[in-house]
């Protein structure tokens, strides 16, 4: 299922070593304005290239090929393309035989029965969120003046990212971290009960980005500890404001007019550089794995722009289910 | 939106002190037995009446008013109604003017223009999931022999659960808790990406379910301080089977025929018994509110069986769709 | 799947023989006003016991059982029941042996590997469309100034019916007929290219109705022998009002401001008074079959109220996708 | 709403006078071979330049940018996109103010406020079918034995295609024409109740299709002018095979083991080269309007393998619904 959203839809495609990564955007309000050095910000905040990212550059320049017209949409499907450039596909060779720990390898060849790309993790490559930081571009302006801010607040475990990154690379191994989101400005009613509440379908698209392992709500897991009347926010204007936040925004699987404030676990990027076990699928031993191509120490440090612009994305499809924005921009 | 699933779906109706609630099974398998007798067992588990729960006693017992012929299901849709005889509405009347803290009341009066059934809190009762545990008896049959079990492994932060009630009991206030859920016998292969990977549906559907504030796959949020060479799980068989199970039995979203481990952590009820401070929006005074009605002081204690049921939809949908199961039983 | 629309979803369920047949309505706007006594209207259309129609009386009573507060629509899903009483279902028996020709006995038998409840044609029942009507009430609500009217224009080829039905009584066999479905006051851009065009979801649904073989749009069939000079509709003013309606009031998939114009044929009921030829199934002889049960001789009388009710579902629909209509009603 | 299916989906794409048009099929089985030669064969019979359609000769190569790995389906996306060469958009220029009779020119323009790409109907074209005719060959793969056949059986009324062509290039003026469609050697038990029916499915989709005014199943409106006792088909062996096929195949929405047959109305071409009137939204005034640019005499020459593409396209959704088709080809 390769297509998300309601009234808003996407259709993601493309395998990391094919020719490109694309995103269809389907019901997308006609008459936003659209420029390309908009999509720039965006896209480098995801890119590599920095200390405890992968040395694989690429261009990640958007190809906009329908939907567009005189530099606004059309209300037609806004199909993003972005070319891959510098592939390297002969290091995945040998993780036909001996499938990499962590890796969608096994999983996909005995899905797809072997026909699977595997070529640098194919269609389950992260290479695959372009396609929506693009389109996360254009629904932060659906939204606007909603504003989605997220922002990776550990590394490994440490507050200090920089010395996070500094371990991990000394370590000669990699690591996790831990994301932070607030989307400020939030209309009194999004979130369609009783299956489409806000924490589900942010849930369900965050599980989507490769290398999530959890997310929580407001207070979250430590809700677990609370008492009630600890948890509760008390409510003390007509607006909806509550003292404190512990429902992250949320009452009901509904937006309560507060903050929505999420925290999103990233596990440490499977390929560690460090020597690992792995079975042979061909000799049926257990036997070493070392895991070639350019990989990140840490990618969450990557992911923040991401997980804002699903964000954005489930937030503009039930905005405008909930008819609090145009159908026609002008 | 209150239908979910793909092949298998589920559609939800009813409110707490309307005449009952109910749900429609769409797209099951014909020629399952139903055994009127096995739902007794589920649904006893998330009855009312135990210490810690709520004395609103209900009969909960399941009217089968279609798709069954001669205790076989027949491929039509299975509705399930729940008739409500214990109601004490007067009880709600006055939370339209002072909207409780931590409940829909507010959000669903701003969403609905004040026209929603707010007694009991309407469509948004915790009554609602009597036709999930229901549907999740069907759906135990469908996805045989993976079996799912979900328990309550703490709840106030204590692991002596006991304890933890007469705690709350003690403070006269209410208290959330921890429920751990592992799927054994799961087939390699479940999980269509990019969007419908196993942790997508399952958060999707856990976050229906009133009350859940986080969930996290395998080793969740300590994923985050972990090494990759930590995290990773070798690989030992040609099964798939892993060492270690940090990934809770998913990779790139797809089952690798390891457990599906995850945890839930669910809030203390919002209706506390102690005196709490709220807004009246008549008075537009911040006053004191006691919340009558019957309410439990940990409803986490009636909630495995919730996570369990809808963990089964969700893995009979994926088995449907991967051809795991016959459309037709015999 | 017996789900079906968009932002607004009918879920049908139930059989002929069975408890009731019924409806779940998600996704209507909350505040309309409800009144009971506005449904004997539409459903008394579609009533059996005038000349041409089955003798099977049933009260056709609908029961209100959730989604409405205080005689309004209350957002949360409106479910609505209709028992039935006066079943005979021994007349159904000898059809798992000998099916009879025209009707679903021998596919369901064989989709549901024999598990369907066939009694009175079970879940393929024409009963189902009782909660389509009672949907449909509501949707002119929601639709409303945009109006639907269908009527029954031929019977068995002719125009005056009476004289069809009197025809058809005395040859002791069933006929079939013409329904012409006009929809006015339509606003312009309705639809939602490209796979959801108005004729897509009107013949969708149409074609969910049992008996229907046929549809077409304005000038339908006799458009593949006219000229496009003949064919194409002037515009005369800003609002785009055509000279003439060969279109059926739909260019492109999307409305055009003009009345939807559209046909439908109806076959002949398959349950004919007349002896007939069929397969026993147990024999493997083509024996003698004398369809018993109680049956219409034009079931083409009783359906123009369920064209109305689909149409107006399908254009409630795109109305709310377009935010033609409130969310909520007051 | 550019997106169509159910496990089987296609999202559609582009514009007559952009960069290209595009389709991308998710949910495909894998291992399926791809020849990218076969698709010469399907994409020719849409093909324009034959005497009776448009000059504008376009390459019409696919590019398969995903969802191929070493010529087999990976299982993943398959994207394939078709680059616009030959356009001449100032042709179109003139239509904003005096929108065409017949066409979307009008109706798009209200619905996107003006923003639409009105360049040679933009996302209106007939040239989006090009996607769906290439998704139908690898459709027809997925459903063999299964086969599809579709042929145009009359042109503006007549039998003998040439003649009706060389009569309307002498009228200086486009035809319409008549499409049948059979499949055969269908599996009996295809069609979803209540509302995915095989002709609620195939009618959708047929309407999708541009100029499409109606479609009839088996004897479709002749059914209304006929006995009961005349229409249905008796059943003469185990296989559900019926001497007669007025059920064009279908009973209660499932298919019966006999061939499926429908007919298809195709209106002519509203691009007449003679001249007609319009509205001049600028002047307010009905003038003359010349429709310049490159079009078809009679478009439905070039309509079979498109009605094809679609059909089989529902079949294999239908069939991988039913479990009549592996998820892995090998």
């Amino acid at each position: 299922m390769n297509v998300f959203g309601n009234i808003l839809k996407i259709s993601i495609f493309g395998e990391s070593h094919g020719d490109l990564v694309g995103i269809t955007l389907d019901g997308c309000p006609a008459g936003i304005k659209i420029n390309m050095e908009e999509f720039n910000t965006d896209l480098a905040r995801r890119k590599s290239g920095k200390i405890g990212t992968t040395p694989r550059k690429e261009l990640d320049r958007p190809e906009f090929v329908s939907g567009i017209y005189q530099e606004r949409t059309t209300g037609a499907p806004l199909t993003i393309l972005f070319r891959n450039q510098n592939t390297h596909s002969k290091d995945y060779k040998d993780f036909l035989q001996q499938p990499r720990p962590g890796h969608a390898d096994f999983t996909a060849y005995n899905k797809f029965g072997g026909f699977n790309d595997h070529r640098g993790s194919g269609h389950f490559s992260g290479r695959l969120t372009l396609g929506l930081v693009a389109t996360g571009v254009i629904a932060k302006k659906v939204i606007f003046p909603v504003f989605v801010n997220a922002e990776l607040i550990e590394a490994g475990g440490m507050k200090d990212i920089d010395q996070a990154i500094q371990y991990a690379l000394r370590k000669n191994d990699t690591i996790g971290g831990l994301i932070k989101c607030k989307v400020e400005n939030v209309p009194v009613g999004l979130g369609e009960p009783f299956f489409n509440s806000v924490e589900s379908l942010i849930s369900h698209i965050i599980f989507s980005i490769p290398a999530i392992k959890g997310i929580e709500f407001g207070s979250g897991f430590q809700a677990s500890e609370m008492l009630g009347s600890e948890h509760n926010d008390p409510i003390i204007n007509k607006e909806g404001k509550t003292e404190t936040n512990h429902a992250g925004g949320i009452n009901g699987g509904i937006t309560n007019g507060n903050d929505i404030i999420f925290r999103v676990a990233v596990k440490p990027p499977s390929s560690t550089p460090k020597k690992q076990k792995s079975l042979n699928l061909e000799t049926d031993q257990i036997e070493d794995l070392e895991v070639k191509g350019r990989h990140d120490a840490c990618i969450a440090l990557r992911m923040p722009v991401i997980v804002e612009a699903v964000t954005a994305f489930v937030l503009a499809d039930l905005m405008l289910q909930e008819q609090k924005v145009p159908r026609v921009f002008e």
